[in-house]
């Protein structure tokens, strides 16, 4: 199959590998010119155990690519995801089929303004992958992935596109109810990412905090209120059950979240897919949100003490 | 006029000399063991302008007092203002005037359970003062104070307290309503000192945030319909004019908030008499007060982060 990942960071490029190592002709597509770079010259390079592999693959910037694809598998942050999809518009015209995968909600709508929503297949994983600089990613351990076509039943090539995955050992299974995966997987990374952040401490340091639970119910009671307006499932005791799973060393307690690494790399964070987006989607609905619209607000606050541009 | 300072930190100390030099019998009281064994062994240092002065002074830990007072005037911080009381539980069974000053809202409903209401007057005050180390303040400026006793009409000595405040030059006048006063305080500390201390920033940071309307919004929007539910006359925008003028370098801008000092130097924050006050009351009177209630448990995160025992 004829592979693109867009947003071809720390997830994207693990993914890459392994649908190039199952025979696919993959291209990674990336807006960090550097990275393209170090890619196109020397490989990616890949260190696991502290062991380096270095695998020649295609990379290129969005407005390079010329090549049509079978299938775009769309990694890209949230907030570059709509400038991601205008970059595409030439390959998005021959009918691919669109996999997303990044975190955050509200991707899938604006996927729908490039893509009819029959050729879109969205999904969650918790494969993870650290992007350790240009042209080089660390991993460790293995993951899987849950998906589901946004009309099922007019998207006849699922089985292919499951088979495509599972032959590059990816795990992906059949979802039931991708939104509700996709809340809550957000609802875990709109408490943690978010606190972690804002008091620059892993999650362990979160988890032994007295007032964790108060903290995680005003993010989470909200984001089930604003659920159920929406007609999406949400149940705010299962997600904090999740995260209190997450607070051991072993498990990720010893882990900063994407959010602390793009603060403490001067980059915009995803608030406005997490908090920000129940935050909006609230105030749409008339169902307060005023925790999570606060959050967001302070998240931005920080990143404007520390000189990084709007997202 | 036999006058007892009730925490004797930077404030209190900067009272008791303008009082003690204007002919009063000062006693400063407070809880800190090496501060008063410093004023004790060596007087009160006092920095001004590079300039330091040395007052000999009468000090002593609250259970070791045992004059009586004409005038006992009260700086302790608000979480440590029921324990102060119950110390001077003999002096205040002989029924002295009670002048509270000190910041936080919630002070006097905690002084009436050990005071007569017609003995209490209470005020605001914007002198400044630091407390630099054991027996140590630095004084800059000056300032003034507004008070009023809490039951008018049953207050004959409240001129004779104006007159020994201002013979002292402390710039004393009579407020119309204390308690606005006290809320318009209150409601600037609860945005300046709350948000630098989470953003560890100074005033003229805060003030350059893009977003510091929405912040200050979010916090006195739910002073303004908690404190109308109390009948408290309480003014949003006002107070957010008010916070506005400290941005410059040349009134506060370069000043750290006192909760920004405590929390850097390890000691409990005053947050419960602040938002936290807000958010109580909030929900005694079914106001809902969500960014004020979540404001108070992000200071207490970084209290418990950094170690600081609840106050």
């Amino acid at each position: 199959m004829k592979i693109a990942i867009a947003g071809a960071g720390a997830m994207g490029s693990r993914f890459g590998v392994k649908l190039q190592n199952a025979g696919n002709e993959v291209t990674l597509i990336d807006n960090w010119a550097d990275h393209v770079q170090a890619i196109q010259q020397n490989g990616l390079t890949i260190t696991q155990n502290g062991h380096d592999t270095v695998v020649p693959m295609t990379a290129a910037a969005p407005q390079d690519v010329t090549t049509h694809f079978d299938l775009i598998i769309l990694f890209t942050k949230a907030m570059q995801m709509d400038q991601m999809l205008q970059d595409l518009s030439a390959q998005l015209r021959q009918h691919p089929m669109i996999l997303v995968l990044a975190n955050g909600i509200g991707n899938v709508e604006t996927i729908e303004r490039y893509v009819p929503q029959e050729n879109i297949v969205a999904g969650t994983t918790v494969w993870s992958s650290s992007l350790t600089g240009p042209g080089h990613i660390t991993i460790t351990g293995t993951g899987s992935i849950a998906l589901q076509a946004m009309v099922p039943d007019q998207f006849p090539d699922f089985k292919r596109l499951l088979t495509t995955l599972n032959d590059a050992g990816l795990h992906a299974s059949p979802a039931d109810d991708v939104l509700a995966a996709i809340w809550k997987k957000a609802g875990l990374n709109s408490v943690l990412n978010t606190y972690c952040t804002l008091f620059d401490c892993n999650i362990a340091q979160f988890g032994a905090l007295p007032n964790w639970r108060a903290l995680t119910a005003a993010v989470l009671n909200e984001f089930q209120a604003v659920a159920s307006a929406a007609n999406v499932h949400f149940d705010a005791q299962a997600d904090t059950e999740l995260i209190a799973a997450q607070f051991a060393p072993d498990v990720n307690g010893d882990h900063y979240p994407s959010m602390h690494q793009d603060m403490a790399h001067r980059r915009p964070t995803e608030i406005d897919f997490l908090n920000g987006y129940v935050a909006r989607l609230g105030q749409a609905l008339h169902v307060p949100a005023p925790t999570n619209a606060l959050l967001t607000q302070l998240i931005h606050s920080q990143e404007a003490l520390r000189g990084i541009p709007t997202a």
